[in-house]
């Protein structure tokens, strides 16, 4: 480890010409303000939110690594049809990364910044992907003793965006909820919250596989859309848990249209009057995912009081304001280790993570496949 | 005129047959209680909203008369891939019309009702397309004298809904508005309350013709959906009125994705930051009709910020509670006239409403063909 005054950081760079880079940089570590810490960087995880920034819209099978085993280079093509979407970040070599833990070497005058000192913590707020970060308290969680940075580098965004999905839940008054792509490390961490807070789940999920790996870990309503029976099983489901909202990871496709054609036929079944316009119980899913980059496409068979739309974590914490946030962030501390832990398949160097042999893994985005890096360790 | 103890009544009737029939049945007027009123009605207006309650998802193109000239008998097929949609409402011999306007002849022992007594009144509740209707006096909305019922016969459903629209609007922080299927009664209104209340409007409309409707009436921004430029059109009046809220009568197809995406493109002419997400500000289109019975096909290029719904009038007046629903209506009584005029391009009985001629025409939905029923003219 060094001396923490310059360090490596990731940058992903889209040229004008239709190139990926993906290089490592040398840059200095700012000095701390007032109300900064420097941390050293110990355990990042790359979440497929990262990945957006990460490898934007390049085609992967076009990758080529070049520059050297401590200076690695990953290039590849962006698909002509692609680059509009990309004009926003055009030219400019970016920081990936949202979230981490480590160490803080360094603080800022102040007393809150230097009570930090020594201290393991939790961040949040980008360029992560590097070995030293300096960052506000505000995007500092400490950590309680004997957590390690591996166990708090997931401490925002899918224990957080699990928590906002129950919690959007409640606000919006509904009393179960509906989630895709259910076995994924955030649906584990959804199914585990569910079940401690006594909230009906519906879990759907594309195999029997992860089905299984659902009901191992407790999950009582896990419905396969491979399934013949697949529409069936769901209307069963969620008349039996009541449930009116669905989170959806997928996106694309019939499954968002479904998923409300399955809610308006569980309303009816317990309905007692005909009404020409469906049920006037309000049915809702929100979309936080493209794992299926097609349209959405919606029918028009579940009535008028429906709805579909985005949903992302930081417009939601937006909403709810700091108080709130705040003791959504102190359950996470005090069930780091239970509800909230995440699990890994493979430990990398910032050197490792762009060896094309494992950016072709996780750039897949395959439930059950989990990157962390180490910035600090040895590439 | 009878004497008003009993009147005719127009019934829609769905078989398990799969037949639809439409007929007059004599239908004793219930007793006012102490808060009701007996109307005789003079004059309702076959809504779209009327439509699908009044023929369903029968094939108009199987329509037969029969019965006599003062008692006559509509009948037409349902395609049995329609039935299940019909389920709630098989062999329900059931009334029509959700609007309508008459004369008060009869009242309840309360004094509010007594002061109605010759009045003339607006009427919602259903089952106008009767000759008298017996309702409370929360379902009267008495019309300034001099008021005609044919004047005050659409007081509710396209006023409340132009309305509704606006209110919408501001209430859920948006400036400007976007209103599909743009040159229709309802649309004509909307630009008349846009007009008067300094609201700008984008209205797509589908044909040359119907932008110079529009163009006519003063509207300011026309654009016409089966242009070329169509994409180009709507991203710059986007730009120009910043409308982020769209109401969208054709509800299947691309339409409701491509005003999505050309919001998200008139915001980002002027974004000053890449967000890997799009960008922050929230897009809405609330779908309040089916001209276009299709699914609705979303792409997913316009960022994570951005709701696609059912809108329905009732909903939004529980929403915003009886006081504000009751200024909404003083409006529209106060501007009848003007605002909220409304045209008709023919008045039937309701034997003539049973008319296959005419049947042919109103269930078309076609924009600047209006009915309206005096069920008191002679057939």
């Amino acid at each position: 480890m060094g001396d923490g005054k310059s360090g490596l950081q990731l940058r992903s760079l889209i040229k004008g010409s239709g190139e990926l880079e993906i290089s490592l940089v040398d840059v200095p570590t700012p000095e701390p303000a007032e109300d900064e810490v420097v941390v050293r960087v110990e355990a990042t995880p790359i979440n497929p939110s990262d990945l957006g920034l990460l490898v934007g819209a390049a085609d992967m099978r076009t990758v080529k690594a070049s520059g050297t085993r401590q200076s690695p280079v990953i290039t590849a093509k962006v698909p002509e049809v692609a680059m509009p979407a990309m004009a926003g970040r055009l030219d400019q070599s970016m920081p990936v990364g949202n979230e981490g833990a480590g160490v803080v070497i360094k603080t800022g005058s102040s007393d809150a910044a230097k009570a930090l000192m020594g201290r393991t913590v939790a961040m949040i707020g980008g360029a992560m992907y590097a070995q030293y970060r300096t960052l506000k308290l505000r995007e500092c969680l400490p950590l309680a003793a004997g957590t390690t940075p591996a166990e708090g580098a997931s401490c925002f965004v899918n224990p957080l965006t699990a928590l906002g999905m129950t919690e959007t839940m409640r606000r919006e008054g509904h009393k179960a909820l509906v989630h895709t792509a259910a076995a994924s490390n955030l649906g584990q961490m959804l199914n585990r919250i569910c079940l401690k807070d006594g909230i009906p789940l519906v879990n759907i999920v594309r195999s029997k596989e992860r089905a299984d790996i659902l009901r191992k870990i407790g999950a009582k309503h896990v419905v396969d859309s491979t399934a013949p029976t697949f529409l069936n099983d769901l209307s069963n489901a969620l008349a039996e848990t009541g449930a009116t909202i669905a989170f959806d990871a997928i996106g694309g496709g019939k499954l968002a249209g479904d998923i409300l054609s399955c809610m308006e036929a569980a309303i009816n079944k317990t309905a007692k009057e005909y009404s020409r316009y469906g049920s006037n119980v309000h049915k809702q899913v929100y979309v936080y995912g493209s794992l299926d980059t097609r349209p959405i496409e919606l029918p028009r068979g579940f009535g008028m009081a429906w709805g579909v739309g985005g949903w992302l974590l930081s417009p939601f914490l937006q909403k709810i304001g700091p108080a709130e946030g705040a003791k959504l962030r102190q359950r996470v501390v005090d069930e780091l280790k239970t509800t909230f832990a995440s699990h890994y398949t493979r430990v990398v160097s910032l050197q490792e993570a762009l060896d094309p042999a494992n950016l072709a893994v996780y750039a897949k985005r395959a439930t059950g496949e989990k990157f962390l890096i180490n910035p600090n360790k040895n590439g």
